[in-house]
């Protein structure tokens, strides 16, 4: 069976990444550092957070312009996450995405300021975001930071470098704020990319998908990290156990994993069966249980 | 003589301080991470640049309450700078504002993640301002990030590392985007708090001050450097030039560098005489010239 959701996903991926190019222009003082930002944000990514707020935006009657900024802007939360994340001081990561990591090839000064930049680009970028109105630019940056932030993704980053998770339950909190939080913005995102004042069973609708979504996603990555191929991934295998990272299989055998992840995608997409016609993102929850990278 | 602005300043420490402490709750999981952040934004900052967006605030009308959250923003982004500052892989300094750095005391990854999380934070601040125009809100994340990333104060900080700096002219372009831009942020937003859409005249004359301010205030921090005690700096002395920093003392002389700065100072205050009542940032900018740390 073929997924229509690849085509969209696709046709979303070239329109995101020519969009996250025409941010830059060149400035022979600081070209090193916009060098690296391009070098982890561009050409690479999946770009899944990207069309979740693209998706979502189209469900609720944004136009493709109003919500390519926000999708942009969360992806490059995204990127400079991974900078940050693969420091020697963190997850010590040399490869991302099958090319070196940005300290390996920048360095690590000039990779800890582009992931920086990258950071406080994102909210220049929903700031700027003319096609909609004020009060959503406002909305989108309060969203985007309160969920990336220390009571999210980062607040999630610290429970991983605590080795204090100790239990399915504490691992599926540190997820939820690691991983699920980023893409709770992306998808609301799209909303606010629509509507001024959403109504707040939308905003619940999306957020349970959200959640559910991130922790597949994650259980699916805790699981192709052992089962998968280093080409596959791009990454070495085993690099997440290597560096004692507690993932799901430290508390559930991979069949039990596998069946988490199928019961969490269902509930994404029942929860969104309100929103009008989510067949797209539905279909995404479905095609990501299938992925091999 | 004294100076007015001192008691002024002191006021307005107090107030931003328990602001800024307002904003934290306590959540177990990540108490390390807030505890990191509280650590590095509390208790020992000079607050000059929140006592700059409250000075053209009041100046141009806002209430302090509008203009408080674009304050605590500036004094977040400004410490999260000196974290990722002080990181090994950066300046590699032990001791910040006479305590140790972020750093030294929770360790590196907490330190990077708090920085990370501080700098989020400081545009969640301005989203949530309530006391502004949604509009008013928009422009300060504009500003603050425009100025903060890689056309700012991070690119300023790739052209220190760079270590291309030949004469006073690159060295004025540096300063001009790592310590200018954040103060020209201070000042504009607190014109934003006070008005939707600024004049053209007041945004230059304003922008004007913040960078001689910004030049004078580095200048006077090189000077200060090979001049004071480490008890007054709260850090050791000649810390600057044993990192192999260029200061302006490699482009003249001690004497002169104090009438570049003198100059510049007598520039800042010129530009303003055309705002509203300018006697604070006036005094201001004398007040600094005549520091000891």
């Amino acid at each position: 069976m073929g997924f229509n959701v690849v085509n969209e996903l696709n046709s979303a991926v070239e329109k995101v990444e020519s969009a996250l190019e025409a941010y830059y222009s060149s400035n022979k003082a600081t070209e090193k550092l916009t060098d690296a930002m391009k070098y982890s944000l561009l050409g690479g990514g999946k770009r899944i957070r990207a069309f979740l707020t693209l998706s979502f935006a189209k469900m609720y009657g944004a136009t493709e312009e109003a919500a390519i900024p926000f999708a942009c802007a969360v992806e490059m939360i995204h990127a400079y996450s991974l900078i940050h994340d693969d420091l020697p001081c963190m997850d010590n990561d040399d490869m991302r995405r099958g090319k070196p990591s940005c300290h390996i090839k920048f360095g690590e000064a000039t990779a800890l300021l582009a992931g920086d930049s990258l950071l406080t680009q994102a909210f220049e970028v929903c700031a700027l975001n003319d096609k909609v109105s004020a009060l959503s630019s406002v909305n989108a940056v309060r969203i985007l930071s309160s969920l990336a932030g220390y009571k999210g993704m980062c607040g999630g980053q610290e429970i991983d470098l605590s080795d204090k998770v100790e239990s399915y339950e504490e691992l599926v909190y540190l997820h939820s704020l690691k991983t699920s939080a980023l893409i709770k913005a992306a998808c609301l995102l799209g909303l606010y990319a629509a509507v001024d004042v959403p109504n707040s069973e939308d905003v619940e609708a999306i957020s349970e998908y959200a959640d559910c979504l991130g922790l597949a996603f994650q259980i699916q990555d805790d699981i192709l990290d052992v089962t998968g191929t280093s080409e596959e991934l791009g990454k070495p295998i085993g690099s997440d156990s290597k560096n004692d990272k507690k993932t799901v299989l430290a508390f559930m055998s991979l069949e039990d994993a596998r069946v988490a992840s199928v019961e969490l995608t269902t509930r994404a997409i029942s929860a969104i069966a309100r929103c009008p016609d989510s067949t797209t993102p539905a279909e995404l929850a479905l095609w990501l249980l299938s992925r091999k990278k």
